[in-house]
């Protein structure tokens, strides 16, 4: 019988601690579901009332298979638990769980909160009480646990006592600071875990002296059952645990699979590669290529001396093998790989071909050609759908573009204003008829989007609902004058939402692409010819 | 006493192994330079004999304070040692160690090089002893040491004590596919040690579990004082064990500074942060803000409670002053902020003002009115010491834009091609005189860029050598007609790097701000008036 390995997501709450992150409403929900579609157990979502953004959050709960969790602080000294307006706030959020966080170092609870031990101990005991009193499932986060430890474990112990004896389900020991090395985990964890059942015990890593992978390994080897991490390890200062480099391990590695069980299937841990990237495009930033297990890297082989060798047996030279973490070996560019997954997405997307269709390997080959000036298709579905429609001959012209011209401007107005004006002119072609329209917009792209979709001749009426959602800009190779790659999101009153990309030197001429290519799709969705 | 434990970097041979590094002979003479900065043991300058780079370098040794190492294989199966090319070339290497690399898993051997186990052991045997006669220091790199001796270890232990028998100085243990786990480690390194005396193994680690760090400092714990790494843990695939992150874990943290001694003084402790990015500099690549002890948001903190907190007693939050490695704390200024963040900040920024100054107040407020409006200072400091000087009265108006205009145009040119064309003009004025340019670019911001800075009439001398850096973009509540905010990153010949940032509607006007704070902020530091 394996043990039951719970994984804790916080990288919407301590993951928006990020330096440079800044979640909307919108942003999180998407996270969410990022999170949710790996199988892991809790996600938290946030701190309701503690800001704008995560009380409305809250107001309009996420459909999850995970337990929804809700962060936020024990009482106030001073206060009973009822009388408390921030625990008001978390048991008014629909939530499943509650995080409460509490002070484990008595330096801090003087220091930091200026009252007694005794007053931290009852401040746990009756928050923890009053959650549980409202039914919620409860988790303690012993703040700055090792530390305290190491200061006094006696009370550090005591705190986490008075959250289990309250019916906390779960201790969570954070290492706050994340000076914590590895084998002071497993020492303060084993002893924990000698008082206490380990069952109950979570443990909360920061990668300050890079050892926050390290750290929560050692902590389950030492008795803790549940692990919090982010995506791709974000988090303030040097990041959280990284759940995308914990969870390969734990399933894959032989050393824990045979103890442990988890949420994660094996087809959600073949997701893992697409799911981190996913997250990175949403925070606008690049995949790094040396991330362990999915980056474009993790399975690349320098030719050199292990280049033969790969060839013999790629297994000896891969500590596990890619395509279990949806990651694909560098060195021998099989289109084998690459031409399953394109198989798999042509599925995904309904685009009906054959498996043996020698029009895929012509596919691989464009795909592969784009992406290398910079298009990239794992953020942008309805592109690559496009692309793929195109190689096997089924997308009508339904419109082509002559040219566009668009112009900003900034300066006084008659009355002295400064005011910018922006104006894009949009000359197409639809069934040999030339249509030009002009439009003026808040910025230059959307005054092409309102300019491109003024007059389509016969389609314009497949366009009415067409919505722009979000737009992303990336540039590579720093500086203005390289390439910009935009990300498009649309949607329509059906509900359906696409994204699509677009790649030039010019960030007008990239969102230009990207706004054709979706409304091309539109176009297609609504079945026009 | 304390045990000598030594540092061993391989940046220039293992780290040259990274997709997408490919040093100079230059190059590897100022990463060497680099290196022996910081007082590590051994340096590791790359394959003398494999390819013309390495030959080169070793050609004309550097002058380094640390030893330096030329790395090779053992012979060849069926030759001498005296007859074997490539360990002629090692030899003649003028290096004053050498680095040996050996197969320690039975299957490899007979696999890979497909020689007998005792062919391979022989083979160890003579070029060691062969290095030794040539009076060199001889290190053997046990490869595949980990999954070998998991395999077989009676043979994985026979490889490296034939190596010891024939006079190698180090016999080093290489997790070569990196799949190791730290307790692994732990159990394999501590059996060896019981066999061999530690003060002659040593570990070389991958990050492909995300653990290489964790795996050196579990291999000292159990006996060895030998680690090998590279600079920012660069390397094959997930990269090797980061010297940057164990360094000051070692020197630092109690458990180990205790009981170990290394080559690495205080004074060169405190220049990691800067060694660490002048290496990325000299990549070419812009410096990871959450690496350990060194990113720039090591000792960041954000949120509002530990703000205050960190402001009564920083080592309550810092796991390790951030001085020590040359590092400085930072408190962001976020619309969370209170006054003590705005004050560190103006400090460390070099922007005099009295505490009780009632225009902090006034400067407090317009920060959280530009925050709600979309401004983020945390990655612009730029922008908010512009904020604050102006607030104070400390920023004189150099120059005033009095309009823009940009346009972008697509089209088909002269020969039928699709061409797309950015221009701007600008108009400035400049004590008083009216200067008008006018720029094509690769697109609306390169064009404005280049107008911008193309006459600023007496101030034109001190920008010329300002540079964009690099070109963020982030659109707020979906859709392209709602805000967005624009962050540039520039620099100077100086070596001095500062962001700014612009919120508007439009995309050109956003950009456009953050392009006018960048110049504004470059005059400045030039001291123009």
């Amino acid at each position: 019988m394996r043990e039951r390995l719970y994984l804790f997501d916080t990288t919407l709450r301590d993951g928006g601690q990020t330096t440079g992150i800044d979640y909307s409403v919108e942003d999180k929900r998407q996270v969410a579901e990022l999170i949710d579609s790996l199988g892991i157990d809790y996600i938290e979502g946030g701190y309701p009332g503690a800001n704008l953004t995560d009380t409305q959050f809250f107001a309009h709960r996420p459909g999850l298979r995970a337990r929804f969790a809700a962060f936020g602080m024990t009482k106030r000294a001073g206060r009973s638990a009822a009388n408390d307006p921030g625990l008001a706030a978390l048991l008014a959020a629909d939530a499943d769980a509650i995080v409460l966080v509490a002070k484990a170092w008595d330096y801090h609870v003087e220091l930091a909160l200026g009252i007694s031990l005794d007053e931290n101990l009852a401040g746990i005991r009756d928050s923890v009480a009053a959650c549980r009193a409202a039914g919620r499932e409860v988790m303690l986060d012993a703040e700055h646990f090792f530390d305290g430890y190491k200061a006094n474990p006696s009370y550090a112990l005591d705190c986490i006592k008075a959250g289990y004896d309250a019916g906390a389900r779960w201790l969570v020991l954070c290492d706050t600071n994340g000076g914590t090395l590895p084998h002071d985990v497993t020492e303060i964890v084993t002893a924990v875990c000698s008082v206490m059942p380990g069952s109950h015990v979570g443990i909360h890593a920061h990668n300050d002296t890079d050892n926050a992978v390290a750290n929560s390994l050692a902590a389950v080897r030492a008795g803790a059952r549940q692990i919090q991490g982010t995506l791709n390890g974000i988090g303030e200062r040097c990041g959280n645990a990284n759940l995308v480099s914990l969870i390969p391990s734990l399933v894959l590695k032989p050393e824990f699979a045979a103890r442990f069980e988890l949420g994660v299937s094996e087809r959600q841990l073949a997701s893992l590669t697409k799911v981190s990237h996913a997250f990175d495009e949403l925070l606008n930033r690049a995949p790094y290529r040396h991330a362990p297990y999915v980056g474009a890297s993790a399975f690349a082989t320098k030719a050199g001396i292990h280049a033969s060798a790969v060839a013999k047996d790629p297994r000896t030279y891969e500590h596990v093998p890619p395509e279990t973490v949806g990651n694909t070996r560098k060195i021998l560019v099989s289109d084998q790989a690459g031409r399953s997954n394109i198989l798999a997405e042509l599925e995904r997307l309904g685009v009906p071909v054959q498996r043996d269709d020698p029009r895929i390997a012509r596919l691989l080959d464009e795909v592969k050609e784009k992406e290398a000036l910079g298009y990239a298709y794992e953020g942008a579905d309805a592109s690559f759908a496009l692309l793929a429609r195109r190689v096997l001959g089924k997308v009508p012209e339904f419109f082509d573009v002559e040219r566009f011209s668009v112009s900003v401007e900034r300066r006084y107005n008659a009355a002295g204003e400064r005011v910018t004006v922006s104006e894009a002119i949009v000359k197409v072609t639809v069934d040999g008829e030339s249509l030009i329209s002009a439009a003026e917009g808040n910025g230059p792209v959307h005054a092409l989007d309102l300019a491109l979709r003024k007059d389509l001749g016969k389609y314009q009426r497949y366009i009415g609902d067409l919505q722009l959602l979000d737009y992303r800009v990336r540039i590579f190779q720093g500086g203005s004058d390289a390439v910009t790659r935009v990300l498009i999101e649309c949607g329509d009153s059906e509900g359906r939402r696409w994204s699509t990309v677009g790649v030039s030197a010019n960030i007008i001429d990239a969102s230009f692409q990207a706004l054709v290519d979706s409304m091309t799709y539109k176009l297609l969705l609504a079945g026009a010819e």
